[in-house]
């Protein structure tokens, strides 16, 4: 399916869900949402979905161009204040009831919302404005297979640009983790990624023990734990993986928590079926660590979703609500954390299908003595 | 003078601002706020200045070892809710009337945060919340020398990337925009930067007329325009320049131009001086261009400032306002536009001073052939 069939399919499912929920029209303002539903790239546009009337796309006159490429089906209204403009033809329009993204409009954003359109509305009623919070973000939940191509691509491009790292022997005693970061950035980059896609992690030593340890000065050290925690955007979409290796040698204890945290992802992932409860997946990786009196160095959740954002639905921890869906993209990242001593994380990218997960993360998982 | 010093005294000039206003306390949400006020460089903080009463931070588990080394100076508290438990304490010390930044919370986190203010004051008057919008912002426009240091560290960084890329010959015919784009980027990564500045331009032939064209995979052609327009980021601060080139020749038309534009640059420079109005900053370069038969060519703002935001006050442009300070760092940026031919745009990032400005940007403007 082409690019323009997909974002129309897009636009047709929050159709339905403001035709559910009663309401005329849906002005959606927040970007990565737009980007998903019309395929803009730029960094100002809006949309209005009607029910009855024609979508509308706004933007500013810097972008004509380019939402004529990339928006093609979508009328086209250009102007300096985009949202304004698309508030006054949801008036022309007569909506009566007007969804908005009460989650990502700022205070400011509503207050002026409200007076463009009491003044379009002249003497009239202006639009009811009703908050549909988080509804683009549901439907973003579950990807389809150009999404799932994009998140392939981006963990391909993670996967070797550690592989590259590693065969060049950049990982070593003597180098810091703040060059270890960049050269990882930098060769993400130049394998085709347009970003890193998160702040990089690279932890040696004691500070594998720290889950978002930044990366420093310290040097790499014979013995160290060096846990790399990074990912690759490529067309939007983020890969997230997490490899844990030991420079020079692994000793007992370190051995002892890799294969417990080895166990404990591969549990995470076995979990990963169409219908489970997120807070079942995540179990399913936390009792192994827990069985093994590691619990309380377990401090985070297994998981989240991952896309158009490096976090989003579903959320995979304790206090996680919802079940899994065939096309959702998530992350299984169990850890066990010694402070002082070290950690291990364990993390892949996955999609939950109706048979086994597919993992997108290739990189071995194999405990490494570099 | 130490960061923890200069952090004390940036929250002193906000409590001013707050005593002037009426305000007990100011809750600041805006997480580069929080930065510029605590040196906290973490993903979730949230800062309570208050008039007669010690300021408190907020931050999540996650950050308590980083909160203690950043922000020693400011009481810590803890909380996975970390706005609600600021608003809890303010009610504890009975604020009467509350600042909050209305241009940066959401819809949502307003109405949570009123029902937590109301719920802590019980049966008592809760705290009335007044919008202190872009308060820290205008502090912020002017650059103490710990932050014009971090721009000049910025600055120097893309000059380098530059300045290595070119004397390696990869800006030459065959190769794309895109590779062009990737290669500066890892090189600023290489040479220090935390991350690109903003998404780097790279425009090539008739693609230089669009202001902000995205690098694509349109090969360098000798005879061409190419314009890069990128920056790198360093200890959060942001530096912007733009260099135009002609590759294997100029012809009469480009080098025509390219003057034209070079001389209403230096214009824009010419006229950075204290206490002189933005909009005449703007005509300076302007009123040049539009002589020469190319107002029409010249289609956005001549600068704007640039910290920890690669765009952030003061706008400099024919609709901006206000007047230079001392320690303002703005961009310098005419351009000229050939729809279907080429453009040239020249940038500058530099510091406002009481006697000429500082350039940081070392880049040789003269016409550069490659």
């Amino acid at each position: 399916m082409d690019t323009v069939s997909r974002t129309a399919e897009r636009r047709d499912a929050l159709r339905a869900t403001a035709a559910q929920r009663g309401l005329d029209a849906v002005l959606v303002t927040n970007l990565l949402n737009v980007r998903y539903l019309t395929g803009f790239t730029g960094s100002n546009g809006a949309l209005l979905v009607r029910t009855d009337l024609p979508d509308l796309f706004g933007t500013d006159g810097r972008y004509t161009t380019q939402a004529g490429i990339e928006v093609p089906d979508v009328e086209l209204v250009v102007d300096r204040g985009t949202v304004p403009a698309l508030a006054r033809a949801a008036v022309r329009g007569n909506a009566a009831r007007m969804g908005f993204e009460s989650h990502d409009l700022i205070v400011d954003g509503l207050a002026g919302l409200e007076k463009v359109l009491a003044d379009a509305a002249g003497g009239g009623a202006a639009p009811e404005l009703v908050s549909v919070r988080r509804a683009v973000e549901a439907l973003r939940a579950i990807k389809d297979d150009d999404e799932i191509e994009a998140l392939r691509q981006a963990c391909a491009v993670a996967d070797q640009a550690l592989a590259e790292l590693a065969a060049e022997g950049a990982l070593r005693p003597g180098r810091t983790e703040l060059q270890v970061g960049r050269e990882l950035d930098a060769r993400m980059l130049l394998l085709g990624a347009e970003a890193p896609s998160f702040e990089t992690i690279v932890a040696a030593g004691a500070n594998s023990a720290i889950p978002h340890h930044r990366p420093d000065a310290t040097e790499l050290r014979d013995g160290d734990f060096l846990k790399l925690d990074f990912g690759a955007t490529v067309d939007g979409y983020h890969s997230d993986m997490t490899r844990t290796v030991c420079l020079g040698h692994a000793a007992d204890w370190q051995r002892e928590i890799y294969e417990l945290v080895a166990a404990a992802q591969a549990a995470g992932r076995a979990a990963l079926a169409v219908g489970t409860d997120v807070v079942a997946v995540d179990a399913a990786a936390r009792d192994l660590i827990a069985a093994a009196g590691h619990g309380e160095h377990f401090t985070h959740g297994l998981g989240h979703g991952v896309g158009l954002e490096i976090h989003e639905a579903p959320g995979i921890g304790p206090q996680g609500a919802g079940r899994l869906a065939a096309g959702m993209a998530v992350t299984v990242e169990p850890g066990v954390y010694l402070p002082g001593h070290g950690g291990v994380r364990i993390e892949d990218t996955l999609i939950v299908t109706d048979d086994a997960p597919e993992l997108l993360t290739l990189t071995s998982k194999e405990l490494l003595v570099l």
